[in-house]
């Protein structure tokens, strides 16, 4: 068995020679060949240069010896062609010029199919599929719809969310009315992104666990599981992941995905044995723990294989992205470990 | 039963009248008598000014029936007096000066009594209380080890918490060293505040929530407990409030507390199952819903009773600090339909 095919292969939860891994951000800036290249170019114009873009996404695959390559794009890139005026200040994070707050501006939201509004990202994702050459899968990607609504109603990245919890609380219906909306885009670029040759999806939805689980029942469930059952016709498996989910586990289960991505808060055997086994998890090691020595980082990998239990259906990954200023021997010793300690041949 | 008996009843799980609330933060911005006072005084002025901090502290009693006052003050004012040279930046947030990072600068923390270092917050304590006339309860509070330890490494706020982190897992020693320092001086500084006429306790232990359950469990547990059990002697109730907890609640509790503070994160029914009802239980309302309308806010408080069972040894709270912008009415209702909608006689 090769690195082929075991990413794929945890993801249906069938046995592996080793547990996969591939690192979230993978292809971003703890890279000095992408600090390079980004010193050249802006974020937007990479993203939106399909050959540059692709370079990107495989750079982590000629560094080391990673299980899947994710391509290189943003979550937030779906929203342009909605019209909201997508913006990426230096240092400032995302920008959205026109926040959405009401219902007449839900209905103002342009709907421009991804071949044509993000037609740069497909191309991206053939491109990268084709230098690939199989060594190993590629993983498309789209943030959930919730995620994506925080954005556009706060009109940037947020801590309190409070503009979005204001129209979920006083204005459902515009609320749901945004929500189905991010869900058919989510959903018809995600389609897209399978036929220009992604084998796999992840969906982030990042900061959904700032809800409690009235409020996730209530304003995202629904929409989720709109969103995975179209997808599950896709043929690919699909990862849904979320942070600070901890007491959301049974819900995220319940609106679907064929894996589902932990962050490091939780022990992952608890969270297995809350979400069922007939599920894939991905997970969970702390981002920071990479600036740990190297023999704690391989202590910390071999604690979570352990929880793991050598389960069929485990993909190894941080809890959240990997940090610009991680050390790169860190995340080698990172992905020797997993393979290491997890080999069962 | 009066507001006077209700809070302090409910903290040691006997029967109420009905539910008591106070609200975390009450003294502070969202009050335009406090953004008066605010505007010819600077922060740390306010809280080294007992007569202004004492008045403070009165505000929200003179405004609404909540059933405790919490003491004007800040959990990094005991920071101070240890030489790490603490400032409020306007806008900023809290700065240290001299980050601690290393064992030497642990070992050079000044150790001075509260009595010396810390004398305005007794004397606000002493003013307050007696301008309270025992009509509610004075809440006295401090931060706990792992939180003030996070500010003092990271040298202000934080959102990885890289250098926390960086710092347990490469010198553990360094590490103990300094949640030891800390947790005797919130101790003291807590005994002082008792002395002075504080009637119950609140550790923050704001963002503690950044830790998987392993890493609670080596860095931060065993000082927990030993916080609590030489608080335990004082007498008085103690809270123990975190955010972001729902992976850690087992361990939060077996850290000690006669109340623990839930955030809004997990359905309180739920928690307090795993928590165990030998203990009581406060919070959770989320601090956005008091953006909502009012009668959304009625139901969302009367879900929370109903979670809460009407078991004796609840205290209604928000599950973090109450924001600045939140609408003045809308906290009058929140306090009102907590005592209606949990009135038990």
């Amino acid at each position: 068995m090769s690195a082929a095919t075991r990413f794929l292969r945890a993801c249906r939860r069938q046995p592996t020679d080793r547990t996969p891994v591939w690192i979230m951000r993978q292809a971003g800036r703890y890279l000095p060949e992408y600090r390079t290249l980004r010193a050249r170019h802006g974020f937007l114009e990479l993203c939106k240069t399909p050959e540059l873009a692709a370079r990107v996404t495989l750079m982590p695959i000629e560094r080391f010896p990673v299980d899947a390559a994710i391509l290189f794009a943003d979550i937030l890139l779906v929203l342009e062609p909605m019209g909201v005026g997508l913006e990426f200040a230096a240092g400032d994070g995302p920008i959205i010029r026109r926040p959405v707050r009401t219902r007449a501006d839900v209905d103002a939201l342009a709907r421009v199919p991804a071949a044509e509004g993000l037609g740069y990202v497909l191309e991206t994702v053939r491109l990268a599929r084709e230098r690939l050459a199989d060594r190993v899968p590629l993983i498309g990607f789209a943030g959930a719809p919730f995620t994506l609504a925080s954005y556009v109603i706060e009109g940037g990245g947020s801590r309190q969310y409070r503009h979005t919890k204001t129209l979920m609380y006083t204005d459902p219906a515009a609320w749901h009315g945004l929500m189905e909306r991010l869900s058919e885009t989510v959903v018809e670029y995600l389609q897209a992104q399978v036929a220009a040759g992604a084998q796999a999806l992840q969906v982030f939805d990042s900061w959904v666990g700032c809800l409690g689980p009235d409020d996730y029942r209530a304003y995202v469930l629904p929409h989720m599981r709109a969103t995975f059952a179209a997808l599950a016709a896709s043929g690919v498996p699909v990862i849904h992941f979320g942070t600070g989910t901890a007491a959301l586990l049974e819900l995220v289960r319940e609106a679907g995905g064929d894996v589902i991505g932990l962050d490091w808060h939780v022990d992952l055997a608890d969270a297995w044995r809350r979400l069922g086994y007939d599920v894939a998890v991905q997970g969970n090691l702390d981002p920071v723990a990479l600036f740990a020595p190297v023999e704690e980082i391989r202590r910390r990998v071999g604690r979570i294989l352990e929880r793991a239990g050598g389960r069929p259906g485990h993909v190894f990954n941080l809890g959240h992205g990997v940090l610009p200023e991680t050390p790169l021997a860190h995340v080698g010793a990172l992905i020797d470990a997993v393979h290491e300690l997890s080999a069962r041949d």
